[in-house]
C-alpha cells in the first residue's frame, strides 16, 4: 500500500509502505474510511522535532475492522470503529482513573495516513458504533479520534462550569473544538483569541461570544477589560508555545484553571510566578478513549458537528499538499480520503 | 516597644521599634497573646532572599483588639481575633471566590514578632472568637494564622478525597499540619517523607500511616512500591525547593493532584515533562481567611490540636534563639510570648 512518510522538514512523501499485519494477538487491522493531518504533525514537519529516519505519519483514524488477533474479544470484523492516538488496555489503574493516555501499557498508534492501519490493544482502544455511519457523519467520527476529544479534555481540565467565563488560546482545530466543548459544558461567555477571519467565524458558530485579536500583554489587558479586571474562570490552552502558555496563565483569575493541550515546545514555567498567580494547571495528551462513547452519541445525535473543522478534503495521494495548506494556514484541518 | 528586626543573614535583633498606630481608618491595633516564627522567615534569615534594609519580622498573630479605625464596623475593642498573613477586604471578586490572599486590595501583615501589631483592612481580615479562649488554646489559635491554614490549603489544592492515598513532602510545621489536614479530610493512607525522628513521631500522631526516609529517585521508587506502582492520588508539597517539587510531581499518579504551599525558590517546571505526567497543580499563598471560621471551630471543639507543632516556647526577647533553634532543626516551630 501507499502512505505518508516524513523524510525531513517539509518533505512528506506519498510512497510505498509495508502492509500492516497482526503483530500481537491483541491487534486489529482497520480499513480507514478517512484520515487526516494533525496540528501536532506540523511540529516535525516544520523541523521543531528532529527527524532522524523516515517516519510514517498520522494518528487519527476511523474505519471498518478487517481482521483481529486471536486474543481480541469485544471487537469484530466489519464493525465501524474509532480509537485514540494512544492505544490503551483500558483496565490498568491509570485507565480506570480515566487517564488512558497514561496507560501502563500504552502504545502510540503510528502511520494512520494510509489506507490500512494496525491498532494495538484493540479491545481497550477501539470503540464501535452501533452501525456503520452515513458517509456524511464520517468527518465528525474522524474528529473524535483526536481533536474533538482534545478540545473536550482542555475544557474538562480547565474545570469549565455552567455559567463560566472561558478563554480559548489558539484557533487551530483543537482551539475551535475547545470552544465547542466549553459551549456544550454550559459556559456563558467564551472569548476566542484569533486573528484569522475564517477561524473567528467558525469559533462564533461553535459558541464564541467574543473575539480577541491582541496578543501578549495587550491580549491579557483585553481579556481583563472584558472581564471587569478579574480574568477568565477557565482558560483552554491549545497551542503549546511559551507565549501561548503565558498568555493563558496570565489571563486566568486567581483560583481559576488552565487546561493545556498544546504539546509544549520550549515551555518552562517559573514556580514562584505560578505560585502567586493561584492558577490551577492540568494538561497532557487527552484521554480521548474516556470520552469516545459520550462524544460518539453527541455527534451521531447531531448535538455537535466537529467535522466542520475540516475545510479541505483531498485524496490521500495529495497528502503533501494537505500539509502545505495547513503549514501556510490556508486550511484549518485537512481530511484525507484513502 | 521592642520587636524582632532582621538586619542580614542570621542577624535578627530584639530592638526598639515604633509603636503601631492607626494609619488608615480600616486598621485595627492588636495586643498579641502570642506570636511565632515561620518556616518562610528562614528564607531571608538564611540569606536566600536578600535583605537590603532592616526589616521587622513576623506575620502570624492572634490577640486582643486594642483600637480600631473610624471605618471599622464588625471588629470591636476587646475581641480576641485571628487573622491571615495577608490582609484582605473579603469583598472583591477574588475574595468572593475564596482566594483572599489574591485580594485586589491585599496588604502584607508585617512585624508581628512584637507585643502590638497593626492589621490593615480589619473587617475583612480578622475573625473574632465568641469569647477570649483559655490560655491553653492560644497555641492552636496562633497556628491557624498561617501554618494550619496552609497545610489545609495544600490538602484542598491537592484535592484530597475520603479514602485517598496521600503523600506529604516536607516535615516542617506546615508538612505536619498537612498530614493532620489530610486525615481530617478522610485520607485512608498518608505517607510522610521525613528523616527526623521527632517529626516522624508527630506525623504519626497527626495521622501518617507510613514514613519514607528516602529522597530523590529512591524516594519516588519507595512511594511507587508502597502504592503498587501507581503513585499517590494527592501530594502535598510543603517545602518549595526544586528537589521537593520534583519529588512531589514524580510521586503522583497520572490524573492525581499536587498542592504546593512551600514558597518556590529556584523552582522551574519543564512544560513537556509536566504535560506527559498528567498531574494537576495548584499552589500559592494559602487563603487562610477562608478557612478560619471552620478551623477555629475544629480547634476549640478539640477535633484538631495544631498547637502541637510548637515544641519550643520562648519569651519574645529571646527571638534570636528561636530562629537559631529552627534554623538548626532543633525546634519544629518556636512560639514567642510577648
Amino acid at each position: 500500500m501507499q502512505g505518508a512518510v516524513l523524510h525531513g522538514p517539509r518533505d512528506v512523501r506519498f510512497e510505498e509502505r509495508a502492509e500492516p499485519t497482526i503483530a500481537e494477538p491483541t491487534d486489529a487491522i482497520i480499513s480507514l474510511s478517512a484520515t487526516c493531518i494533525c496540528g501536532s504533525d506540523l511540529w516535525p514537519y516544520r523541523g521543531a522535532n528532529p527527524v532522524t529516519a523516515p517516519v510514517p505519519m498520522g494518528h487519527e483514524y476511523c474505519g471498518v475492522v478487517e481482521e483481529v488477533g486471536a486474543d481480541v474479544r469485544s471487537i469484530r470484523r466489519g464493525q465501524f470503529v474509532i480509537g485514540s492516538f494512544f492505544a490503551s488496555d483500558n483496565t490498568c489503574p491509570h485507565c480506570q482513573a480515566g487517564f488512558q493516555t497514561s496507560c501502563q501499557h500504552r502504545e502510540p498508534v503510528i502511520g494512520a495516513q494510509a489506507p490500512r492501519l494496525r491498532v494495538p490493544l484493540a479491545d481497550g482502544t477501539l470503540v464501535p458504533t452501533h452501525e456503520v455511519p452515513d458517509p456524511d457523519a464520517v468527518p465528525s467520527m474522524l474528529a473524535l479520534s483526536d481533536v474533538m476529544g482534545t478540545g473536550w479534555f482542555a475544557a474538562e481540565a480547565a474545570d469549565v462550569k455552567p455559567g463560566a467565563t472561558v478563554l480559548v488560546v489558539g484557533d487551530g482545530a483543537v482551539g475551535l473544538l475547545a470552544v465547542l466543548s466549553a459551549k456544550q459544558m454550559g459556559a456563558a461567555r467564551i472569548i476566542a483569541m484569533s486573528r484569522h477571519e475564517t477561524r473567528q467565524k467558525l469559533a462564533r458558530e461553535f459558541g464564541a461570544t467574543d473575539v480577541v485579536t491582541e496578543r501578549g500583554d495587550e491580549g491579557v489587558e483585553r481579556v481583563k477589560e472584558l472581564t471587569r479586571g478579574v480574568g477568565a474562570d477557565s482558560t483552554l490552552e491549545c497551542v503549546g508555545t511559551p507565549e501561548s502558555m503565558l498568555q493563558a496563565i496570565r489571563s486566568t483569575r486567581p483560583g481559576g484553571s488552565v487546561g493545556y493541550v498544546g504539546v509544549p515546545h520550549g515551555v518552562s514555567l517559573d514556580g514562584a510566578d505560578l505560585f502567586f498567580r493561584h492558577v490551577r494547571l492540568l494538561g497532557g495528551p487527552a484521554p480521548v478513549r474516556r470520552y469516545l462513547p459520550t462524544l460518539i452519541d453527541l455527534a451521531l445525535n447531531g448535538k455537535i458537528n466537529p467535522g466542520k473543522v475540516f475545510d479541505l478534503t483531498l485524496p490521500l495521494a495529495s497528502v503533501a499538499e494537505g500539509y502545505r495548506a495547513m503549514d501556510e494556514r490556508r486550511a484549518i484541518k485537512t481530511l484525507l480520503r484513502p
